[in-house]
């Protein structure tokens, strides 16, 4: 049994030397949104527990800005707040993967 | 399959209110120990690519200084290089849960 259900990483990381990364796709602002919408919903319970962390470079820059859900292990990459939105409704909460942003 | 075999997140979380954190154990200096130590012995490989992050707070913060290792899930927490040097070893390397250092 894992401690947190859905454990979310959200690279947030910022390249200093102008290369790509998360961040340059709103990656921090879209990491808070998911947190405050996990909150204000009510879907993290004893019996789902949801945490929505931040993470450092995770490697797959090419194909950010990118998050990851453990311990499934399910990687998505996301454009704007519906996108957003689907993951929370689906797989937080439903726990089915959003097949169209899965990378 | 996990895109990464072992993906392990140190929580480098520093509090800026006095109270206690992870990072006022040494958090990211150990993520960056283990970080360059696994490079360094060669260990992340094609079958066991290993990947090692830093994290915002895991919120497991009376337990700290922490980390946990997807997708298996498994949380330890460390007091010095010795005991991340058997983390790498036993189970970064060999998949072997370290009992004593579990949380």
């Amino acid at each position: 049994m894992s401690f947190f259900d859905k454990h979310v990483f959200f690279c947030t990381h910022q390249r200093e030397d102008g290369s790509d990364c998360c961040n340059n796709h709103g990656a921090q602002k879209a990491r808070d949104y998911v947190k405050n919408k996990v909150k204000e919903l009510g879907i993290s319970t004893r019996h789902n527990n949801i945490r929505i962390n931040s993470a450092g470079c995770m490697d797959r820059c090419d194909e950010g800005p990118v998050i990851v859900v453990y311990p499934e292990g399910t990687w998505y990459t996301y454009v704007d707040e519906s996108d957003l939105d689907e993951i929370i409704e689906e797989h937080l909460k439903n726990g089915r993967v959003v097949e169209r942003l899965k990378i």
